[in-house]
């Protein structure tokens, strides 16, 4: 047996010990406690509403990956590759891999909310447990499929461009469940907030809005299925990048090594993981923190071993991937300066909303806007640095390889991540059913601090999935040009770097179209947001029109109702974002050609970056500042500093869980399309 | 006397005629008849205040151009080209001259305002005359005055080097003037409304509001004097760019095309100001709009004119120019779709605007991130289409001088576009004046009338600006390389294409970090303008509370406090910003060499553009939105609707007067820095 189908054997084994923890996880949440018939009742519909929104997403996703599996299939029997099945098949797979994982998140977390919500009761270790266990089982559900995957295709096929393939259709998925669910989770909120708070005046989560169960929905398909899905999405895109990066190379271990590096991920995500400990005193967000800085040091030394004893493996990969690895966590802790009320952004932007709303957003607008300066000063020296010290100009092919690697090594530890990123939104709807169900206040206060917590948490994993989306989209943009040059060879013609300088007008042209790209797509699934709200808002006046018995609190709103105008408004919404994603990219391919097509590609990585991390950053930063004032500060609850500041939350909702997380998919997409699509591409388009 | 020598006489005369038409107009407006004791008064406190804010900008300005001639003149000493002395020269007349068009302007404008709105107690045409002609004189100022300074200094030098450091001089003031006037004059607005209408509820251009007159002023430093120095500057930077693509040519004629073409557009847009004309119930705004269209008309005729009677100029440029001028106004006319109350955008942020203010803002931002789409396509489209008709990939340098000279085709008839511009500001201030001094109901209704064209026409030139200097930063995009290129000449080295291709780590640094730099920029003037206002409205607080009589009206407030404040704290937060227009790509360049610098140059102007069309189209759309709400829809003036659309309204003003149209100016900078210092950059940097 030779010792790369050892490696190979290795990450497919801990792909499945990581989905087998996964389920173990699964059983041991499900056998909690999860209380009376109330709090059953309560977690049911929320339970019932994902599985209808999940049943309409996957019916969406069929009719894509059916028509793009259609065309792969096409494409490739007719450019004579006979490669058309397979390549269809692979897609599929993907797609139904990505929807596993997700499905299983999405299925423990409508479980543990509850569980959590019954153990806060007793303690706040206990409920903490429950909540990030079942976290746990979506994080060891995503990177434990996604390696299997991975691992078995290279396995049966050597072809990495079959992994690429099994991406695609996992970057599909991505879309509609990252978009879908954002626009779903804001309509819901925001509909809920403006009529439940703002005209009738009654609190958060109160079971007499028609729009609560919806909103407590929301958070579970957004957040856990759409960011499961998404890192589903970067984790497979970024070590199949570097598996094309390294098929270029002579030696075969460079192909396989991305999938050592998973391997290697999962087994330190365990121990992490393992050792996430709070106690009733204790703070659950340094808790989670701990655990991923534990995780980081675990994959560096497992990493810094495995590479050493194999000879085949230059040393000073070690390098990129350590790079790789700290830059995602530091970029994930400069997102907390510009996000946490301990510091001047959000303090500022509180004191400010003094003097009105408008002043609120436009400090929030630009504190966003300065807070891409240091995430992108990280994106570009972890960039430099493992191209320079893996093979720089004289080595290209080597230098291009340490980029591709090191966000491998960024994303590695993903098992982590996804764990502590769920837990957010499980607590979030524990907090919910606590309230709706009629728990003690003490209860809720616990899940108050289990809450603020998953929010920490969330905003550091934020930034690290924009940087680690950043560092991937970059190796993918080389392993396109790497893919068009392949498909040329037959041809006696070769893809040169001259063709893509950066003074010729198609060029240009083309760094102009995709960089119009991502602000046009944040700014439709924006606009779905608000559209759909106002929809919803119409439908809860309504309920309270026809029925004041529902406000007097004897009789139960509808809760269908919104749930299905959510469920629906977002699916539809989801047709014009999938255009620019799927076939922008295709049309100025088959147009402008592979030159036109590597710009677009670069100009779209450049402001999807960048209007990431502002939008994601900015609506961090208003959801602190609302809170810093609700904290007691500058008037409190009530004052106008608080009333601006709740305009400048609900601006900043679509901000930081519709638009700006979606554009990492959003460029992921284009560039696994470009790349699939690059040998057809290469051969078949209209200009030069 | 040689053909070239004709054409050079030829301009220069043209020029000398725009600035004699110019002084005349100016005469001409100075003898109109200026009203009683109460209007004098009213006028003179923003004439001295604009006096004040000129004083302490020339102040600034000739800080930084004496510390850049210094630089220039010892960069240029010491590598030996002798040509020291005479770049710094000709950067100081460059910044001198910019500064002579802008005194002028604004002298005629602080006059003119006051004219107009005496003359509004008679007859409307009369006001439109006088604002016109007022607006007029600093249209023909501007081109005249730029189009003699570079017939003058290529006559004198032959040296297209020495009219870029002109470009550059002209450049550093607009960088000031255009930030500093666009942070000076939000400060004063939103300070005032917040205090005076919001808070004490008194009405605009109330005489006892103490930063009324501040107000005034701001109009003045932003839209009249920092508008000029700005269409100044790209006017100038678009003809160098393309002179200095000419000059790597054979055919000399090439490099004076240009200045050939300043001057055509200087006789077009006589045509065109002289036949605006507006009957007493006819509509400003269309008589503004026909006078740009028959400047259009008439620049084409003279230009197919010339171009066919020159042998030595290539027919096929009349289409570069053609699609220069028609798509200048093509995107001028879309913007008007995105920003006017008579489409879709406005009307449903409006609509939306009775669901809270959250939802306006998520509205506007929305429409006007999709409201770049026609613009970049347009400006793609133009680009494609003069490099292709005039080269091409064949023919390289041909096609790349097509994209310069469609700039300058576009640029050409800045005549006109400062005069129907400068216009709107004067009737802004006549309306202010013309409360103040409390002028009967009617006259204020003629000068809404007036104001209201104002703003059409202003939302058209924005438009158009921003193209226009989107084309003429691709043209000195390319200008750059060829500096770059010539400076490597007696070294034996070139600077080929392939250096800088799209794949190569070190261009993708660049474009990230060339990226960051306009959303850093405008979130810096942003912060500036909240910053500052916070300030003032601090001081006119407390003027209320230590002197209850400015209330009642019985005592004139201390209009000068607030002056002071807007004017120094607009010009201490032009620092930074003027660092990263100067610093940064002076310290990209020294660091990361001339393929660093070049991939930084793009990053920025397709970051620039995009951020440049949002904040002045959103901007624009709030304005409206409230505007349409003020006249009656979805509950009119005191509503809820209306409430929330002054809230977007007020986000919308430093979008769209100081961060959005400050880009051109820090964009044409950085190009033109880069060119500037390229011969040095191209022999001393550190990294390869």
């Amino acid at each position: 047996m030779s010792n790369t189908t050892v490696w190979l054997i290795f990450s497919l084994i801990c792909g499945i010990l990581s989905l087998g923890i996964g389920v173990y996880l699964f059983v041991w949440v499900k056998n909690q406690d999860d209380g009376n018939d109330r709090t059953r009742e309560v977690a049911g519909w929320i339970h019932s509403g994902a599985r209808a929104y999940l049943k309409k997403l996957y019916a969406a996703l069929i009719i894509v990956s059916v028509i793009m599996a259609a065309v792969l299939s096409a494409v490739y029997t007719f450019d004579g590759s006979g490669r058309g099945l397979a390549t269809a098949l692979c897609y599929l797979i993907g797609a139904v891999c990505s929807a596993i994982a997700g499905y299983l998140g999405m299925e423990v977390a409508v479980r543990a909310n509850v569980r959590s919500a019954v153990a806060a009761n007793h303690s706040m270790p206990s409920a903490f447990n429950i909540a990030f266990r079942g976290g746990a089982v979506m994080g060891f559900a995503v990177v434990g499929v996604a390696t299997i995957g991975m691992s078995a295709i290279y396995m049966v096929t050597k072809d990495s461009q079959m992994v690429l393939a099994f991406s695609l259709g996992a970057s599909s998925l991505a879309l509609l469940a990252k978009a879908g669910g954002g626009i779903y989770t804001k309509t819901a909120d925001i509909a809920a907030d403006l009529v439940g708070k703002v005209e009738v005046g009654i609190p958060e989560d109160d079971p007499r809005n028609p729009a609560v169960v919806a909103d407590n929905v929301g958070d579970n398909v957004g957040d856990v299925a759409g960011m499961g899905a998404d890192i589903f999405d970067s984790y497979v895109a970024s070590a199949v990048a570097a598996m094309l990066l390294g098929a270029t190379m002579q030696e075969i271990h460079y192909t396989i090594l991305p999938l050592l590096l998973c391997a290697l991920g999962i087994l330190a995500s365990i121990i992490g993981v393992y050792l996430v400990q709070v106690k009733e005193d204790g703070k659950p967000g340094k808790a989670l923190n701990m655990g991923t800085i534990i995780t980081c040091a675990a994959f560096a030394v497992l990493m810094i071993i495995a590479i050493l004893i194999i000879p085949e493996i230059a040393n000073r990969y070690i390098w990129a991937i350590l790079i790789g690895t700290s830059i995602g966590i530091v970029i994930g802790q400069t997102t907390e300066f510009f996000t946490s009320d301990e510091f001047k952004p959000v303090q500022l932007t509180a004191e400010y909303s003094a003097s009105g709303a408008a002043i609120t957003i436009i400090s929030g607008i630009s504190y966003g806007l300065i807070s891409i300066v240091p995430s992108i000063l990280g994106i570009v020296i972890s960039m430099l640095v493992s191209f320079y010290v893996c093979g720089g100009a004289t080595d290209f092919t080597l230098g291009i390889y340490g980029v591709g690697i090191s966000a491998v090594g960024m994303l590695a530890i993903s098992g982590m991540i996804v764990s502590a990123d769920a837990y957010g939104p499980i607590v979030d709807n524990a907090r919910g059913i606590a309230e709706m169900s009629g728990m003690d206040q003490e209860v809720i206060d616990r899940a108050d601090v289990l809450d603020s917590a998953g929010n920490t948490a969330k905003a550091i994993t934020k930034g690290f999935s924009i940087a680690a989306a950043a560092l991937t989209v970059l190796a993918l943009f080389a392993a396109f040009v790497s893919e068009i040059n392949l498909a040329l060879v037959p041809y006696g013609k070769t893809f040169t770097i001259e063709d893509i300088s950066l003074v010729n007008p198609l060029i240009l042209a083309g760094l102009f179209l995709g960089a119009m790209c991502p602000p046009l797509f944040s700014a439709l699934t924006m606009l779905s947001v608000t559209q759909n709200a106002f929809k919803m808002i119409e439908e809860i006046r309504a309920q309270f029109r026809e029925h004041p018995e529902i406000l007097e609190g004897t009789m139960t709103p509808d809760y269908n109702r919104p749930i299905s105008l959510a469920a629906e408004g977002a699916l539809k919404s989801l047709i014009l974002p999938a255009v620019i994603a799927i076939v922008f990219p295709l049309a100025v391919g088959f147009i402008m050609g592979p030159k036109g097509l590597t710009a677009f590609l670069g100009g779209a990585i450049i402001t999807g970056v960048i209007f990431a991390l502002f939008m994601s950053n900015s609506g961090g930063l208003w959801d602190n500042a609302k809170k810093y004032v609700e904290a007691g500060n500058f008037g409190g609850k009530g004052s106008e500093a608080h009333k601006a500041a709740v305009i400048g939350d609900t601006v900043g909702d679509p901000f930081k869980d519709t638009a700006g997380p979606s554009l990492n998919t959003l460029i992921t997409v284009m560039s696994l399309v470009a790349s699939t699509f690059a040998p057809v591409i290469a051969v078949y388009h209209l200009f030069q």
